[in-house]
């Protein structure tokens, strides 16, 4: 087995998974625990909510620590919030990965680190905010040389959605759009969808690209006066209620893709970097392929892990920087 | 006192009201009731839904019966949905005033009337459904005499806002927004706004201004991008919960009325007319306004029963038609 090099966490607000490393990012071993959210409630015998992040993290690694010494750990995610472990303060964009990386927050006498977020002033001269999602970036980073060069588009799909442009190899800004929370609201909570049978397990592919396809066909328009039809079309006796909820993901994603390339994409011309969860990844390609762009799709978990690897060896002196 | 002529009802999901008017129009005493869902789960000693509906329909009016003898009524919204009294079939547009009288649906052997919807082919060219605003509509046609001349725009603001296009007097297309139930949703249920005192009671007027400048500033964006400055906005400082509330409601209307103007209003030069409860009727108003739009504001409740009246009229062959 090769030597354990540190341990890389992604604790968010409702998951925590560790992965036991080598060096170079190579996972050995990994577990998962408690939330962010749960920890905090968590009756560990102690008062202080550090000190139930503190508990959680050393009785979740003691085997590892057992076998191999004290190990480095980088954590990223709604660890360094304010329901986290302690407060990572947001890095302003325009970041630099090595900015971003030295602005880690230490805890446990610097044993481990937790990344910072990312905040920015977004195309509407809004604050914006990320964080975890600066991780896969840096991630990203590493595993494609050609993200570092020009202006490139990175898009996250997910509850909150993040479109990220990168101007040679740093963070420019990014723009939210919370199109898996407002997914998941109009499925669960609106007249829109009523599955009797509860969320469909798979998408219906069909209902999915017709949504693509109806929006597409009159982009101009808002999004909120094609939303009906999920209902209305089940009404009508067109779709089903499975075939809704395919629907209404294909007209919110068509919305966010078509409104984010009209905004961001004037002058870029390389294919946008999707990173995620490959089922989602894999819808956003197809909305990006519908805007006659080209998509190339990361795993999330692999961009996660070599961003939290990238600033280990940052912190640990032996990075080797490329280009910025 | 007037001698009575009629009962006028407004019998919706969740409330039922019930006017007892002269047979111009006028009330001469109202009372309120369950909604159509409540009765049909009420226990009224039959087992038959349509029979929960008459028990509910003759307790309520029992004493008018008393007084003036049997009175005919007519009664719009749910009740003649399939969680209603009996199904009052939609009636396709285009559909003129008359058509949507004839078509209601006798129960009670003809003493109770009850109005049906409206479907029609929207702009999308998909199926789009309307139930109670088809009354509201009648009335306006009444109450406002140029409304029955050349394209006009009607807008009934609400849970689920109805543009409604009028061509000489009849109902020629229609088209659903949900934007009421959507902000309702973002308001309580995302992470957008989280208002720990509840939903304001009054709306934050410089709030509920910024977002529609702020969406008005860029109208070609989609709203998808514009929704999370109600969190971000707070988390930067900028803006209270209570004012991300009206913040939130500002980005939607202005989204909901810039899309709808662009969709519907090519050709017409007339101002819109607002059907509905005058504090959303203010905001749709003044979201036209910043369009360049004109409105008019027209009192939902006065439409409704205005629009009753008209069909109790045709009805009993008294009614005086006007240019249709």
């Amino acid at each position: 087995m090769d030597e354990a090099g540190f341990i890389a966490g992604d604790w968010g607000t409702s998951h925590l998974r560790l992965v036991l490393c080598n060096a170079h990012g190579d996972a050995l071993d990994s577990r998962t625990g408690p939330g962010a959210a749960q920890t905090r409630g968590l009756d560990t015998g102690t008062q202080d909510a550090a000190a139930r992040f503190t508990d959680t993290f050393a009785s979740l690694t003691a085997r590892w620590q057992a076998s191999y010494g004290v190990l480095p750990a980088v954590l990223s995610g709604m660890v360094g919030s304010t329901i986290g472990w302690i407060q990572a303060p947001y890095v302003a964009c325009p970041a630099e990965p090595g900015q971003i990386a030295d602005a880690c927050v230490a805890v446990r006498d610097g044993q481990v680190h937790i990344v910072p977020g990312l905040s920015c002033r977004n195309r509407f001269d809004a604050p914006d905010f990320l964080r975890g999602e600066e991780t896969q970036i840096l991630g990203a980073l590493q595993l494609d040389a050609a993200l570092r060069r020009g202006s490139q588009i990175l898009c996250l799909p997910g509850t909150h959605t993040k479109w990220v442009v990168l101007e040679a190899g740093l963070v420019r800004e990014f723009l939210t759009a919370p199109t898996g929370e407002v997914f998941a609201l109009l499925r669960d909570h609106s007249v829109l969808v009523r599955n009797p049978l509860g969320p469909a397990a798979e998408i219906d592919a069909d209902a999915f690209t017709d949504g693509l396809a109806h929006f597409n066909d009159a982009p101009h328009a808002q999004l909120l006066h094609r939303l009906f039809e999920c209902r209305s079309r089940q009404l009508g006796g067109e779709i089903t209620a499975a075939a809704a909820e395919a629907y209404l993901s294909g007209l919110l994603i068509a919305s966010d893709v078509h409104g984010a390339l009209r905004l961001l994409s004037d002058s870029i011309a390389a294919p946008v970097v999707l990173v995620g969860a490959p089922p989602l990844t894999r819808l956003y390609a197809s909305a990006l392929g519908a805007n006659g762009c080209e998509a190339l799709e990361m795993d999330g978990d692999q961009a996660s892990l070599a961003g939290l690897t990238y600033v280990q060896q940052r912190l640990s002196q032996t990075v080797i920087v490329h280009g910025v």
